[in-house]
């Protein structure tokens, strides 16, 4: 027990106790997942995997492996703890759809007995993940949810989707409103007011949330260590960086290449809408970037021009790198392998393993970040030696983040005045550092700032009245 | 004498020598000057002081000092070895107003018989250095030439501006066309195509000098180690980012406080844009605020709303805080002292010396990037201190640089095909990194790249069709 | 209140309460004080300055200034907190004699009406402090207490001072011991086997400690975030360096000058042996080289040679400095400002503002790192920049930690096995960084490692059992 | 070609053009290669491979690749500029036996008809490399000559080895008599005076020959750029470290292993000379391991106790892995695999691959800096990550460095005082660096210090007395 000198006895006048439990994602940035119970009643939030620790485990083969052996190895929320929680489970929601939230749903989420709930979008990516399990049968009924709906989960929780803007669509803020006051999730989201997929978030809702009393906020910390970023640039800037990036390239008859994450529509679109201006036909490229922009356009969330082809299976791959190798300046080539990951398209293109070749003046944009990891530097830096020792023009970087800055979370603060702070989606560093930023704003880590750990608990056992 | 085992003899056709003669600037940023010799006339180009000597030795009071004492601190261009130089200076050239480029006019261009020759902005900046000066009289004839014209300089030599961007106005690149090739003088530039009040850099000029034959491009590399940074943002992006920063701050009732460079005219442009839109009358204050944009409004540059003031003299500034002071929720201030400089404003109002002081909740905006010096990252360490612990919010670096990135500069060689480059306005670290990026492009450091120290000279006494 | 939910309930057989107070140093390296409560008696530990804070307002005398002042500006610790604390202080202990821990006893001991107990050196120290205060009346009892002894300070609590190894003479770890169990205040300390002054750390005590019980250890974090520092070098790593580096210089007929920490009296008789076997006579030059060696050798801690001079007055170090200038080869020099202080001795020999003038070959040793801060890194440079430019040859950073690393604390932990752990003298990241450490080694933060900040308490109400 | 306008002309009065060309190593970290050209007599030095290409070209293997494919990969020197050079190849000298200086032997020595010199440890280990080469017969006479002899190559040439030190047994400065002057070809080199294996430096011999006349230093510049070090730390202090970190280990009752450079004997010798006082046997494991002891010990460089076994076969290390397996206690397991390589032994002791695996509280001493390079820091991050998950105790980087300081590099020019000076071992940032380093010392780069590419040459066609 750790107590302020100057803090008053906490009396309350609820008899409800609510429960945060840090499953996964508080100790790294990955494998998302969170149990808040009410009583006992229990929703879960998110059940993403770790990324990272696939590159320690190489022979880690995901759709074939049981629960235990990925919890051993890191790879996804230990989530055994579970089974000493007195409660029932009543829902699991899921923020947005990339993987580090929606990952291990295959793998944990038929253990419990309730419906799995999200936006549309995210919903179809649940779908694939699931459809893709080779070891488990997963049969949770699925439920869509629109940003801005609610839906009652259980006698004490009532779910609302809060509108946000992240690097994927239909990202959404879900807040559940209890009877000892609200709770809101904030994994992960930044405030763009400029996209063109996503309407910007939801402020005023936020502020009225502020006003009804928000007894906790769960909030990502991506960038809390970022101490130079202030607010996080819209996708307004990238897409003017690209433009002016994209416009000679785009003339040159030579190859040209663009790579960014394939979950990204609104960042695809930008591309997309630009090149249209071109003579250039579109090639969406790879596995992933056929899930991503596949279920965006059928759900008519990402836009192509009719030329436009998103083509995933690697038979067909091959056959129009084999058309673009001839014709090099009628395409834009989208691919994967941003982070130069081996078997990836653009690193295989790289190494000369494709019909398609690296020719002296193409071009390559990379529209990622290196997420940082000593094996994607690595890849990357390989990948990017390759390209350019094949005489590739290479424009690496043109990014904007989508996680919030130091600014935005301290906006973000204001405008919900929640009673207290969890920081997650991070390592300790980092939950500290957005510590250290809420104490700016008048609150003490310790006393309404909670640090937790994997597998720490934190209990409002008397309610939104008696801090 | 260092050669390449694969060159072939130069033979010339012409028989006129071309001497580059590295004066300043070669070895710092900063105190830039160039001589370039055609036969026996000399044409001078740019005459700046050093201002990271100054923070060494801080007793420097430049207006006082003589040329040699500043000479010896390594605070102006040591001009000395020009008496050995055998020809008649003809002309002395400002690429654009900053002081690194014109800052030592008042101390050095009295000493040649020679009229001085820049844009109108650039021209104006001169007068008021000189007007300023102690020591010396500066009686040299002054010239305006617009972005665009053409002057005959001597028998030998035509002097042409071509229109460039960067961050202050009129900025330009002067070429010097002579019997040998054409010399291209690229200190400082970016390219920006969406400035207001700059028109884009005239590539097609660029692109027609390079078909008609450069000897030799002179080019900053401020840039050149930054790898990351690929072709550099437009102040269109930094119109983006400040609009998003500015946009709640303008709309509290607290007091609003932005630095940047006094000299960056399109910036201030663009705040004075963003905050029309509010109720907030502007202030801009200090002297070298009051300096540059003052003649930029007179000569129409500057295009400010009618209720903006422009104040410099320390009494009427003191007048207007005191007025914001009681008024703050009324008023945009502008201030000098973005580098945290001692005895600029807002390190003054950070340290409760002025009549206005920090209240809670005070919004500053730093529009300027720490630029790397020991001195300065402690001076803005401490006045971000302080005003952080008088309670206001702090947005830093909402910034984009004013220099090409290696890209650009891949560009530009690729336009202007010069047969020589001479990497300047940097230390050695970044004036080899350029001669990599021009390796890159086919060039080599040693043959055709060459890498000059200050007092160190180039000749190509075979002319252009000799290499 | 925060659990593990795998954590057992806590269960008592002991009526004690055992409460540790954190009331400075828990949030910067400096100002450390800290409160231990055993029942209704309490120990204070250290009472020290933040010289950071200083650099920020540079207005600041302490020697003249009263304490809330001086709180409010955050230069010394915050105890106006022990007005809430119910029991009597019995005792207010040091642990060396370095300012971050002895730096406010002037201002701050008077207060309290118990005796002031440390080593002896330490003790000359305090005297020295409350002799130059200016303000304030100290006069409690000052008692000395040698390493390796003990004494009874209370019905309940008997102290003993743990033979440590730091880099000041007669650091110890002062330990507690109570009825609840023991506890370890281990602020400064390092694992060092070969000092010639100090014997090293009692790790057969320790181990001791271990084995009786020790409830709480409370722990210095400097190199808690050094991942790449193992187990921090000994002091004959510095002699070997420092023996290689000085051999050259030291037979030149040139000036050679070394700074260090003034209180760091092992590197000093280092310096001194080694100069020793030259033919140069030694020099400490300033005020506070004069405070620290001067009462050092009166206690016959450090032996210089017949020849060597201690010179701490502005007039007498003139001399001194008059009389090298003319004989530079005849001296060595030890001066303080390593950090390039402005007034401090070096610094102004650099800026030519004493009679002994650098020339062309002198050799300048810094034998102390940067401590990391923008003003500390502003003035060094400056300095350096002066002293090269003069002509001097620097060897620049010839030192060695004087806190434990990773691994020492790795082995400290192993050896004293502590029920609880606080980390302590630093900022958050620092603490969380031993946080993850003793996670390493079964721990866990939240559980049994406590993340207090600066005004928080950790309570063990239940004694050593009950865990 | 480039001139200071103060320059003096140069006439000579002999006859000899000398003319220094870079092959190999003057853009990178590796495959050093330089010819020294005395008028038609050519004289090679060191034939080197560049392991960093390898990591990019991952498909690569030396042993069975043809020259020129190595060469295209950037592996191997691309000697073929050696046919434009007009002059009879006389000697082939190798500096030391590094991989970055010996490893191209088999692929380049027999295009030449010239024999090959080096010290007898170096010739052991190029005898080893041209049995390991499968796609030439390299039948070119190896001579040994010992540090501090000489022998005539030619007509006008003498070699001498002047004894150094390095982190390999029998470094030597290969220095040139000409009648030009002398030419000191210093790769790679400390200024060692503690080593147990090897002499100090022959100072009296350098300051000698600086004495006679050095037309030309040709030097190392891997520290150059570390501005931080001084004068580079004696293996004195490895030993100091590494006693200090063994002692505790050796006496536990867990597994102990060390990784360091297989080639670095002298390190091998401290870390044998220590375990020796304890009960453990050593076991020096891998392929390079054996290569590089074994012919230590079998010249009675390397003295190991009578239980210490060398073991480089696969099968015999798996026994020797099975045997440490159960009696892990017993032993002291010195290892190849420092960077993390994937094939490397403690790679695949750290992933499970062997008979022995790594248990809770085996302790793992890197005695290693990551070399750096992405791929070397991710192989190392993921072997450190392993390791840590399988329960070791890491102490990684208990070492210094074997290449000179900025420092040590001042001592050799005042030493050697040669009139010009060529940078080489590094890429362009490091030859710079160390030319700024040498105009401190009163050199200019661009008159007396160059600054050559690959492929690039210098002549000094007048001859010592002209400059």
């Amino acid at each position: 027990m750790k107590e302020d000198l100057t803090q008053k006895n906490m009396q309350g006048g609820n008899n409800l106790t609510v429960e945060i439990i840090a499953i996964g994602g508080y100790e790294e940035v990955g494998k998302n997942m969170t149990a808040i119970k009410v009583d006992d009643e229990v929703i879960i939030l998110d059940m993403g995997i770790h990324l990272d620790r696939i590159s320690i485990h190489e022979d880690t083969d995901i759709d074939r492996m049981h629960s235990l052996d990925l919890i051993e190895r890191g790879v996804i929320p230990d989530d055994t703890l579970m089974k000493d929680v007195d409660g029932k489970v009543k829902a699991i929601i899921f923020s947005h759809g990339h993987l580090d939230h929606i990952g291990a749903v295959a793998k944990l989420a038929h253990r419990y007995d309730a419906p799995i709930i999200a936006t549309p979008y995210t919903i179809s990516l649940i779908e694939r993940t699931i459809k893709g399990e080779r070891k488990f049968e997963v049969d949770n009924p699925l439920h869509s949810l629109n940003p801005g709906s609610k839906v009652k989960l259980s006698e004490n929780v009532v779910l609302e989707f809060v509108q946000s803007t992240h690097s994927i669509p239909q990202a959404v803020f879900p807040v559940l409103h209890t009877p000892d006051g609200i709770i809101v999730y904030a994994l992960d989201f930044k405030f763009d007011n400029h996209q063109k997929i996503s309407p910007p978030p939801d402020y005023d809702r936020l502020r009225e949330l502020g006003k009804k009393g928000v007894l906790s906020l769960i909030v990502e910390t991506t960038n809390a260590t970022q101490y130079d970023e202030v607010k996080t640039y819209s996708e307004k800037v990238a897409k003017t960086i690209l433009e002016d990036l994209m416009k000679d390239p785009l003339a040159e008859k030579k190859g040209m290449l663009i790579t960014t994450f394939s979950s990204h529509i609104e960042r695809l679109q930008t591309i997309s809408d630009i090149a249209k201006e071109s003579h250039r036909e579109i090639m969406f490229l790879g596995r992933s970037m056929e899930r991503f922009c596949g279920i965006a356009q059928s759900l008519g969330i990402l836009k192509l021009p009719k030329n436009a082809q998103v083509i995933g299976g690697p038979k067909m791959v091959n056959k129009a790198l084999m058309l673009a190798e001839d014709n090099r300046e009628e395409y834009l080539l989208v691919t994967t392998g941003h982070q130069g990951e081996t078997d990836a398209l653009l690193p295989r293109i790289a190494s000369g393993r494709t019909p398609f070749s690296i020719r002296q003046g193409d071009n390559v944009i990379i529209s990622a970040p290196i997420i940082p990891n000593p094996t994607n530097a690595a890849n990357r830096h390989i990948m990017e030696k390759k390209l350019i020792s094949n005489g590739a023009r290479l424009y690496s970087n043109a990014h904007v983040s989508g996680h919030a800055g130091r600014e935005d979370h301290r906006d973000f603060i204001r405008m919900l005045k929640p009673k207290h702070i969890i920081p997650a989606h991070g390592n300790l560093e980092m939950l500290v550092a957005y510590g250290e930023l809420a104490e700016e704003e008048g609150y003490r880590i310790g006393n309404n700032v909670h640090i937790l750990r994997n597998g720490q608990a934190q209990v409002f056992n008397k309610g939104i009245d008696t801090y």
